[in-house]
């Protein structure tokens, strides 16, 4: 049996937007949903988009020098052990990092030129992975290429690319795009419009784009 | 078979203390685990100790005029909507408050002085139900009075020992004694000397309690 000729071809649904993973490498808690999004949102069939961004010019809007976990020292002190216990619960090494919050903005400029690359997720598990297991500094370029070539990529044309300054101003743009959606911490999804933050959230938030489709 | 004369009789094994549940009633997140803690601890068999004290003298401590909800807007804006998620997940009512956060002086001193009665659990849960599911005035004497009737107790006697000076010093006691163990917000768990911080946490922290005992 065929279509009658004036009817239209039945239109494929467009494709739903990705659940958002706003991140900084600083960040204990995205460090815990970093190392866990992918395998967590596989299982369920829910696209990811990372979202690297900084987290220092959020903070400073709001008046503070530093990560709240250095400026409210009862709080810090908590996190740490929070910290020790969640990655004992999720299976992952843990080190303390000898520098908190440990800056990183070569990694979130190469991590915003790959966000939509094969290789976006490994490369941010091997970031946070020298940070918070292997308390390793993340500022000198070498570590950063040193990650990308053992990813088998070529170091020097993603570095150069990354410091270019269309990148540059491109992750000034998406750190703007971070406070004008409201993100006050990190780690933060989005469903659509919904916001989920923290490590805490991410499987309400992954359960919340399945429920959006259905 | 008869135990030999100079056999000490076997000790009963001392009593472990109980699962440290800290709260303030102006607390949203203390909402949540109040409602629940008390069936989720019966199911695992850990006996709670309900602690009533006071967060303002803690944020006061910090440098803080109110609730850290208030004074960062991003963050104060999710939390109500986390909290309308959080209650539509665990089946409870809510209704964001008109006042927050709603001072209870009055009710944490009943709770203080009830903190070891069969009622406890029932005064707080009502409590909490009037601020967070009927966005009630507190302060009002007539408003604890009423919850305590309507469990069947006596008010004008509790009313009277919980506003007597000795309850009232008591409550400052325990306010410092929450700033001395490190308690920056609610609701806060301690398992032994472990803590845990918030709602998210209340699972972790009975689970640590059945641990600690194997």
């Amino acid at each position: 049996m065929s279509a009658p000729l004036n009817a239209a071809p039945e239109a494929a649904p467009a494709p739903r937007p990705p659940l958002e993973f706003w991140f900084d490498f600083g960040s204990n808690y995205s460090y815990l949903s970093a190392l866990r999004i992918e395998a967590a949102a596989a299982r369920l069939g829910v696209p990811v988009r990372w979202q690297p961004f900084l987290l220092g010019p959020i903070f400073r809007s709001f008046g503070w020098e530093t990560s709240p976990f250095v400026l409210q020292k009862a709080k810090g002190a908590y996190v740490w052990r929070d910290m020790a216990r969640a990655c004992r619960k999720a299976g992952l090494p843990w080190q303390q990092p000898s520098v908190f919050p440990r800056a990183a903005l070569l990694a979130h400029r190469v991590a915003l030129l790959g966000a939509d690359e094969a290789w976006i997720g490994a490369f941010c598990r091997r970031v946070f992975s020298l940070n918070f297991a292997e308390d390793r500094d993340l500022e000198a370029p070498e570590t950063v290429a040193g990650v990308l070539a053992e990813l088998g990529l070529d170091p020097a044309a993603l570095l150069a690319a990354a410091t270019a300054d269309a990148n540059r101003q491109k992750l000034r743009q998406q750190t703007e795009a971070a406070a004008t959606r409201g993100i006050f911490g990190a780690p933060t999804f989005f469903v659509g419009e919904e916001m989920f933050w923290g490590n805490d959230r991410l499987d309400d938030a992954l359960e919340a784009w399945v429920a959006q489709g259905s």
